[in-house]
């Protein structure tokens, strides 16, 4: 009885912190289509102007998709929760949740340097905000091996994925393009290794 | 103990997928209502140019509800989760993401040929990517008995289905009513068979 | 072990449907105060035009809560989902949905007869969707005798509402507050003697 | 078996209630964003008006999301659910989902001192709205120790919490800065310790 009952209690210390997290994870994607105004025109022109907002769009939509994965998995980790784990979490989702914000003010503007540049700076700091739920959730768990896999695996992506959003700043303003290029890149990245990894694992 | 662990485990494996899911669907269904806006006028004249808004509305409720019924089977038979899966389902909430926006743009022009085109258009696609997840969850679960019979009920009103959404392109242009016509006819081909096949089943 | 399968089977066969429903009424209930837009003057006088629009918010989130909290005692009395439950489910998730719009018009309108009217007939069918569902309910469980007792318990204050908001329809054009003062009283009906019953009850 | 059921039933009876809320939280969080309009010019000074929303969201996110923990916390205790606790609920739920409304038109009128008044009102009456959903938890479990300890603890800074949001409406008339100085140090009041206190305990 008493292992079944640590077991129950075990299973899903995280459940609400999940429920929340998704709640407000699906709210930040679906809000970014509100952006996608319905032209009144009713011919192929009249949807031309939406084109640099629905690239927005799509680019936003696959970087909160990934964080949702990956958020999916680090929190399936958690054994234990801390006040840190939830304060950190707190962080990560306030970063994410300006996403569609600089997601809207980089479409409506035509991907504009300093709207690039800014987006570019988001996805950093969303990215640090992440690494500091992964600190906290290990500070919970120094003990717990199968985390220590996938902290060091998200970690090496995790560098890359800084690097490349950091270069992304300065390249706004030499062509605002490459630095979208390097956006998609880096959700490529996160998406398509990360199907082998799990179909290996499962 | 392990069997009553393994059966926690697998009980539902989709647990937050379609946690998640469900989020989203439920946000793309009510923000369509928020196209519905609130005229100055106070009598019926004032509400008559929303007629084609509101029949815009109760198509796509009708079509994301259909989604979420279908979803809610399909997610049930998956005893294991891939990133391949993940990847699916993601792919497929971004295309349905997109009806608020097809539905707002043909409900306010009227039914305009062009937007009754490009909203069939994205109804295929929807399917398609259903179809992608389907065969994701599939490919995971190559020896589920009970997931065969399912699939194959789906395949064939999934055919039909495409194949209606794809000749409401050309007929669009045609008669747009013919076209939502075609909507109607197959949400009520989802809707209705389903109730005597749970009926027997449950 | 099998009997415990059953169990965990039977717990919560709702659990999706209400996962839906819940988030579906959540948006519901917060979308509703989008429509209180931020005035731009900084004094008392320039919330005063927002007087009405925060009533009937006011007004309708008291109607969404009794729905939230009778749907929440209805499911859980739902030992078996059938496709008839999830339709008539989605059927009223389609009616309470329309309650943001009916809210909005009437509020800006300043209770103007006709939005207090069209407000009381979507409350009326809203009653009528949710009496469905009961009979949904009721029609996969038969042989259940707790679910007798709560359906009455229901039928007879849903009773009473349908005659009170068909009253409130004709009422609007003769002054609407007394109509206004209908809604209210009928929703003070359904939240104080729930506490009794249920205080009792657990 | 019997205890295993009572287990199961008692574990979460919370549960949908939980999931409601969490729904309401998540939305009223995200809505708030929206107030964050792209601006259309693309340099720093199009950015500048929206440094007052920025800080007005700040504070609001902070501020719900203390409510979201401490929510948590508190439902955590909860082994039976009456209907009080769920009208309580619901109360609080009302005036949290003010707090957008209060937030905007504070930030867009860069915190005019009848604004920041109005918002430290709103604070207060949440706060109390929380101390009558404790009142009605403790009225269901007279005999929970832990319980009694947590509110015990969370009533102390509860008192703190509404003399701080008390005095703030006055001294926004003097210097609103200093109000939303407050309005900082109780949010920050509240993360702060409840880490350490969470950290010995788990």
């Amino acid at each position: 009885m008493s292992e079944q009952k640590h077991q129950l209690k075990t299973k899903n210390p995280a459940g609400r912190l999940e429920a929340f997290s998704d709640g407000v994870l699906a709210i930040i994607v679906t809000i970014m289509v509100l952006e996608l105004k319905a032209p009144h025109g009713t011919d192929w022109a009249a949807i031309k102007p939406l084109v640099p907002v629905l690239i927005s769009y799509v680019m936003s939509f696959l970087f909160v998709g990934v964080y949702w994965g990956n958020h999916h998995h680090l929190l399936h980790t958690v054994k234990r929760l801390s006040a840190g784990i939830m304060l950190a979490n707190l962080h990560l989702l306030f970063w994410l949740s300006l996403v569609p914000f600089a997601t809207a003010w980089m479409g409506e503007n035509h991907f504009a340097p300093l709207t690039v540049a800014v987006y570019a700076g988001l996805l950093c700091v969303c990215g640090l905000a992440y690494t500091i739920l992964q600190k906290a959730i290990e500070a919970c768990h120094r003990d717990d091996l199968r985390l220590k896999t996938v902290m060091e695996r998200h970690s090496r992506k995790g560098i890359f994925s800084v690097i490349a959003y950091l270069s992304a700043i300065p390249l706004a303003y030499v062509e605002p393009y490459i630095s979208v290029g390097i956006f998609f890149l880096v959700a490529i990245v996160w998406l398509v290794p990360e199907r082998s990894f799990l179909m290996e694992e499962d």
